[in-house]
């Protein structure tokens, strides 16, 4: 099969371009490297049945272009911080909503009529059930972004509708391992390398996330895609566990061998929009016969050692 | 008060700010007549209380200045057609979710803090449980009209939570009664002032919907702005009934006295995203002391009384 990748060259894209390529399939990477890595895709870089195109998506021109000949579009081009959206509101209503309605106007043109989308569990807003199913009650939303990532599978499952296409919507919790680039394993590492006698929490550290694998979340979307068959397919991936910030905390700091004072900034979120307990329930992708490999805790501790073994990663971002 | 009204030369929108004016309060009216009309603001550009900016929403120029000194925005502009999503996808994105968008941004720069927005039951898609819930399950959408305004939903809740903005998201059936200038009335007047021998009816007739008297909307909307005091309001808006479109189709005919031959599409949708059956629970707006004055058949007969008073709204279109 031939893929369409956007994001190729991020934390998940890269990975999922990989294992794409070592499955035999052709695939067309999409980033602008804004916040990807060429680096992460030197050995796809190096197999024939790549191609890299180095655009903005913003932009439509090109996509279209791009996309031609190929089955399935992956569009995991985001941006994907969940805490600065009050700082820069229009970055997730551009990188978000837009994009990917440029990604399926793209896909219109060429005639490419299935989209496999990464959403988010922040999509939930403050869940009134919890685990929370897909779903559950019409959420309130509280950050940007999940309010642009609520537009963006709006307009993915009115395009399924209105243009036959046939949609996978993934809702993921955190993603954890390797090439991973930004979040709260990347903070804390980041910070206990720099002073590892003390380390400050945002909040009470009682939050409570769930987390998810990269090479598991890898598994399920694919395993989705061949086995949820309806025209428009909303599935939750993650872990059927979570922790507080305060277990990843320790889990860290034992696996970096440090033993840090921890200072509370307080309150039960640690910004605006910070959701306090985020926990999927994830019944419905398990019925397709998936089970992630991978702990919370495993997780974490695989994204501890690549980032050490990978310390660029950690000086790449100001 | 002070009022900041888009799409104030619309339909609901023109009906809104007369009502504004004639309780005394100030108003600054903003349309770019792209779908409004001039003429409908007769009454209030007569009025010294009175502001008309004629400007486009889709450029963020000028939103905020306009708005300086406003304490509640009505934000009423949109692309209110349903039907012709699939035609022109971008007309949803750009007037409905990035206007929203520029309105939101103009707020957090002046600093006006309440918003109340016309939303809609398309939302709902092809909901799950009828008469639908404000909090039924979390819905797919069918129509890029309900995507464009799920999304701006979703960005009004943000700016609640992130900049202490107070909401008040309405979710409509449609809405009939004077200045109603499209959908199925005015398809139907239209059609049979040409030719009172026949109609034909998109879909097999059986289409069940609901609508609500905009008189009746405006009660509502002020009401729930001074008793729904949560930082996000969410209140659909509709009559206890529906009726099927033929039914509709029998008091319009009555009413001009006519007798057409009726002839019938076919299918239980009148066009792709058409949702068979809108019936939405208004238990949370009533529970704040509301109640229509008009039945679905009284906003019916209103409206063709209206248009048969009017025929230059007839005509006004192409």
């Amino acid at each position: 099969m031939k893929f369409f990748v956007t994001g190729a060259g991020g934390f998940i894209g890269s990975n999922l371009v990989d294992r794409l390529l070592s499955e035999g399939h052709e695939v067309v990477g999409y980033d602008n490297f804004a916040t990807g890595f060429r680096r992460f895709l030197e050995g796809a870089l190096a197999n024939p049945r790549f191609t890299l195109v180095e655009r903005d998506l913003l932009s439509p021109v090109g996509i279209a272009e791009a996309m031609r000949g190929t089955e399935v579009v992956f569009h995991l081009a985001a941006n994907a911080d969940v805490r600065f959206g009050t700082e820069a509101p229009r970055r997730d209503l551009e990188q978000n909503t837009m994009v990917t309605f440029n990604v399926l106007e793209a896909m219109r043109a060429e005639g490419v009529k299935r989209i496999a989308f990464s959403s988010t569990g922040s999509i939930y807003g403050e869940a009134a059930q919890i685990p929370t199913p897909e779903d559950a009650p019409f959420p309130i939303q509280t950050s940007l972004y999940g309010a642009s990532k609520l537009g963006a599978e709006g307009f993915i499952a009115a395009y399924a509708e209105g243009f036959g296409f046939q949609a996978h919507i993934f809702r993921f919790v955190s993603i954890l391992g390797e090439r991973y680039t930004h979040g709260h394993v990347f903070d804390f590492v980041r910070a206990l390398r720099r002073d590892p006698t003390r380390l400050s929490v945002l909040g009470n550290g009682k939050q409570r996330k769930s987390y998810l694998y990269v090479q598991d979340c890898i598994d399920a979307m694919l395993l989705c895609l061949e086995k949820a068959t309806d025209k428009v397919n909303v599935l939750n991936l993650g872990t059927d566990a979570y922790c507080e910030v305060l277990d990843s905390v320790g889990w860290i700091s034992e696996r970096l061998g440090v033993t840090p004072t921890i200072s509370l900034t307080g309150g039960d979120r640690g910004w605006i929009g910070d959701n306090p307990f985020i926990f999927l329930e994830t019944q419905k992708v398990r019925a397709l016969g998936w089970e992630p490999r991978l702990s919370i805790r495993q997780g974490v501790e695989t994204t501890v050692d690549y980032l050490l073994a990978n310390p660029w990663v950690l000086e790449a971002r100001p």
